[in-house]
Parts: C-alpha cells; sequence; structure tokens
C-alpha cells in the first residue's frame, strides 16, 4: 500500500526572502532525485488555525521504499545541513488510504 | 485559486469499533452533501510521530466556496453533533499550490 509522507513547516528565513527560495529551491532538488520519491509537492500552508507556513509531501510505493528515503545519504545531508539550521518547527504526518 | 483543506484527528472512540464507523461514515454522507465540497477523502494517519489518527481532505475552488462551506447549516450541525462531542484532538491545515 502507498504511503503519502508529508511534513508542515515554518522556516526561520522571511516569507518572501531569498533564503526561503532557496531552502525550498534546494528541498526540491535534493530530494526529488532520491530513488522512490514520487508525487512530490511544495504547498503554501494558508490557514490561520496554524502557524506554519510550508508543506512537503510525496508518496512512496511502500513501507521499504520509506526506510530506504529516510537512510539515503542524500536525505540525511539534506536534514543535517538545511533542515535543522533553517527550520523553525514542523509536524510529519503519513497517509494511507482508509 | 483552490484550497485544500485538511483536519488531522484523534476520536474518542477506540480504534476498530462500530463509534469510529459511525463517525467516519455520517462525516461523509454529511460533508460531501454541502455545495462546493470536492475531492473528498478520509486517510488514516499512520506517523508515530503524530498522536492523530485519521485526516480528512478536501478542495474548494475558492475562499467563497469554501466560507459557503463553513458557515452551511449542515456544516454547523455536524461540527455541534459529531464533532465536538466526539474528537479527542484536532489540527486543521489548508494548503493552497505554492
Amino acid at each position: 500500500m502507498s504511503i503519502q509522507h508529508t511534513v508542515v513547516f515554518r522556516l526561520i528565513a522571511e516569507e518572501g526572502s531569498q533564503a526561503e527560495r532557496d531552502f525550498l529551491e534546494t528541498a526540491r532538488e535534493t530530494l526529488t532525485a532520491i530513488p522512490g520519491v514520487m508525487e512530490f509537492t511544495v504547498k503554501r500552508q494558508v490557514s490561520p488555525k496554524s502557524g506554519m507556513g510550508w508543506q512537503f509531501s510525496m508518496a512512496f510505493a511502500d513501507q521499504d521504499v520509506y526506510e530506504g528515503y529516510n537512510t539515503h545519504p542524500a536525505h540525511v545531508g539534506f536534514v543535517a545541513t538545511h533542515w535543522e539550521p533553517e527550520v523553525a518547527a514542523f509536524q510529519e504526518y503519513d497517509f494511507v488510504t482508509a
């Protein structure tokens, strides 16, 4: 069963800044190049009921592919080099068809 | 611009219970009958990094249609009669294409 992996997050960088654009572009380039990543999307979170500003969403064919992504050096490197220093807050959710 | 309205939530009812099935079925029947609700989905939230168990997602053509949904008597009634007494925790997020 395929899994939709999502994360909503708020950047330290100001909205509309070059740092924001750089982060989103680096994320897209890095994460979509990892084997098994499907349907990668970047969306703005616009509900005033949440303080998060962005969402990444991607799909994996199954749990094994998802674990391969999590442990892939490109993902681990992105987390250490960009995610941890540049993200102020985040929450992950993974969805499967009921 | 279309808006994806989502809510992740945890029910008071036990997983696999009849009360859980009833809640999900009532929600689907009630909410999908409201004008302007598109692409309604019910998914399980399976990440151990969140305590939420379910997600509803739907799309609206624009903000006016979304507001019409929020104030529609069927939505208001569902919130009062089912959502408030049966949902233990929830978080809304709305997404638009970046």
